[in-house]
């Protein structure tokens, strides 16, 4: 390995936004800082885009104060791009690289993007230019491999955990059905994170359906008139992924028109539409009379002032990783390993971009009820470190009753 | 006025949860246990329909660091009911209170809740029956008559500015379209909070429709191109209330089977229709590719652990107030006078149940621009301080760039 070379290095943020994706460019920005082979530090605004157009902001300006608003700010600072870069888009970027001596890509971002760095990294070995590229990981489906989990995915963990908490309390206090239909076309860790609040025998979500498992509507409404029969109340997450046993998602089913991103995926957040068809199912053929239904939408991924503080920590700790990577490797992405068993605790490492690169990880099984429509203790035990701590909650209803 | 008797009394939660309306109860139940007068605080369970099941919880039992978990929750610790109380039910009422000896009545809750004291104090005063009927303020609609402001929307405010900020952090990151469909049939209040988080001259919610406002599709539509022309994104907060010129809601437009709640009211939380019929009409007539949206629904009111310090505060001490006047006064509703210019506070008062009950209030016209599209600097300053504060953010996407 040659000594890492003296030039200049481009940090950008690559599609849908978290709730710590700008403490992982903070950690890149502050490890920059202490290494002095890194010249410049250029923030591409739009990711990709930003590069191919040479739209950069000179991140070593940044005060350190701002840098701390910055890290505790949802969303990507230096702007997002859903494009999809083709070998030619590549080339393009390549070209600014060599133009501008800039020997170092940091990127941060999902499968996608460790799939981007790992093109422009073999197209510049393949050019003769040096060039270390390395993959920050972000998604809040905790869905890329390797790495135990995911930063992002906590404090979207922690959003959603919190909502289904205090409406868990609402549907005690106005009983009836309430459906929260939540992020996670192909992972259900999303969805499943809905049950790590869960304090009370009889604490919802006392139902929740994700992409692994397949559902059919008899199955589903049964489900549900089982709780409801039992506790006169019953809450329910469901996955916007979840799919029928003939294979075709709910929402696929659903939607008249469906509009495709640039990745090809199926637009199901920012409609209401598979909620709404759900908790009308349940009125129509239970007769319940109350039922509710919410899409928790946008707000999972970029809720101002609700970070998970071990995500944050995880996130920024990664961004400083890749830096320092760096200066001994020529690639990779940065990974997380648990370790501990008494206190939770994670280290970092490298693995090959081909590893996380257009992959995706699933729930394991075992974190599965056997019914397919609940989740077990070991997935609690497995993701609520990751929410930093949920708060506690208290309902009188189930008190005992005085006789007078 | 006769000393106050020595006797019991009850307390309960009507209508919606909000995020402090168990503030609220602990505040009664910590000054019960200062007054020897009141012999045993009965918690009846789901509001009125409790009271005449005799569905009581012995509240004086309940331990304080109990207490202190109730009052940090959100949603009606003792459950809550939609039942609005006719005559009859009125009298049964009053037959439960006379059996046991009931002659303190404290009832958290809305405008219904106020009229049901009303009542049931003016029925005791016929009977002879020495009743002191309390109402404690709760609403996250903020449009309760006299007092300045309502226990309950400081809350659900705060929840409402730190999504929308986020949200606009998001909409920079990948720009668009977002329309945001907030709670508030009749008052713009919560639907104005979403402005409250602004730090930037750029940054959204751009647009602010309220109910107080009617608006046509052609105005809403020219609107949104206007700014979208001119930031190339456009954030839009819309209460679930707007009316189209004719005076039909647009959601009621767009209900083809609408559900009414026992009080007549339209039910459109729950459905993301409206949201999703307003991306439709935008991306349909302006050809604006991305447009999102979503519903906010019950997270407003029910989300865990997101407080307002100033709301849950003054929350607790209208309970506590409740008590208090009990002693000397017949009965009353607890309102808040804002006091001070240089630093925020309140002192609290009586005021007669008839002047809150069945009544509404809006958002004055001072607090709506003149356009009808978005709220002023005075709305601001009054709403602000009732938040807590909000967090702060960056977005670098606006910073200087670099020619290199």
């Amino acid at each position: 390995m040659a000594d890492a070379p003296k030039a200049n290095a481009v940090v950008s943020q690559s599609g849908g936004p978290t709730g710590v994706i700008n403490a992982s460019l903070v950690g890149v920005i502050e490890q920059v800082h202490k290494q002095p082979n890194i010249r410049n530090l250029y923030g591409a605004v739009h990711a990709v885009s930003g590069i191919v157009k040479e739209d950069f902001i000179d991140l070593k300006k940044i005060p350190a104060g701002t840098l701390e608003l910055v890290a505790a700010s949802p969303s990507s600072a230096l702007g997002s791009s859903r494009d999809k870069p083709d070998k030619a888009y590549c080339e393009k970027i390549l070209g600014v690289f060599k133009k501008h001596d800039i020997r170092y890509f940091f990127y941060i971002g999902g499968n996608d993007s460790a799939n981007t760095c790992f093109i422009i990294n073999n197209m510049a070995r393949d050019a003769g230019y040096e060039l270390r590229a390395f993959h920050v990981p972000k998604t809040i489906d905790n869905d890329l491999l390797v790495t135990d989990h995911c930063p992002g995915f906590g404090t979207a963990a922690k959003f959603v955990a919190c909502a289904v908490m205090g409406d868990d309390l609402d549907n005690r206090a106005l009983p009836g059905v309430k459906v929260d239909v939540i992020m996670g076309r192909h992972a259900g860790f999303l969805t499943a994170a809905s049950a790590l609040g869960r304090q009370r025998g009889d604490d919802g979500p006392h139902l929740v359906y994700v992409p692994e498992r397949k559902i059919s509507m008899e199955k589903f409404l049964a489900d549900v008139e089982a709780v409801y029969k039992k506790l006169n109340r019953c809450v329910i997450a469901v996955s916007e992924g979840i799919s029928a046993p003939d294979g075709k998602t709910w929402a696929e089913k659903l939607a008249e028109t469906a509009e495709k991103d640039a990745h090809g995926n199926v637009q199901l957040s920012g409609t209401g539409a598979l909620a709404d068809f759900l908790a009308g199912e349940i009125k129509a053929k239970l007769k319940i009379k109350r039922v509710r239904a919410d899409t928790f939408g946008y707000l999972q991924r970029s809720f101002a002032g609700l970070q998970s503080e071990v995500d944050k920590a995880e996130a920024r700790q990664c961004g400083i990783e890749a830096v320092k990577l760096s200066s001994t490797a020529a690639n990779g992405s940065v990974a997380m390993k648990r370790i501990g068993t008494a206190k939770y605790g994670v280290e970092y490492f490298r693995t090959e971009l081909a590893n996380v690169a257009e992959k995706t990880k699933s729930l394991a099984a075992e974190y599965i009820n056997t019914e397919g429509n609940g989740i077990t203790a070991a997935f609690v035990d497995y993701a609520l470190p990751l929410t930093g701590g949920l708060p506690k909650t208290e309902y009188l209803g189930n008190y005992p009753r005085i006789k007078i």
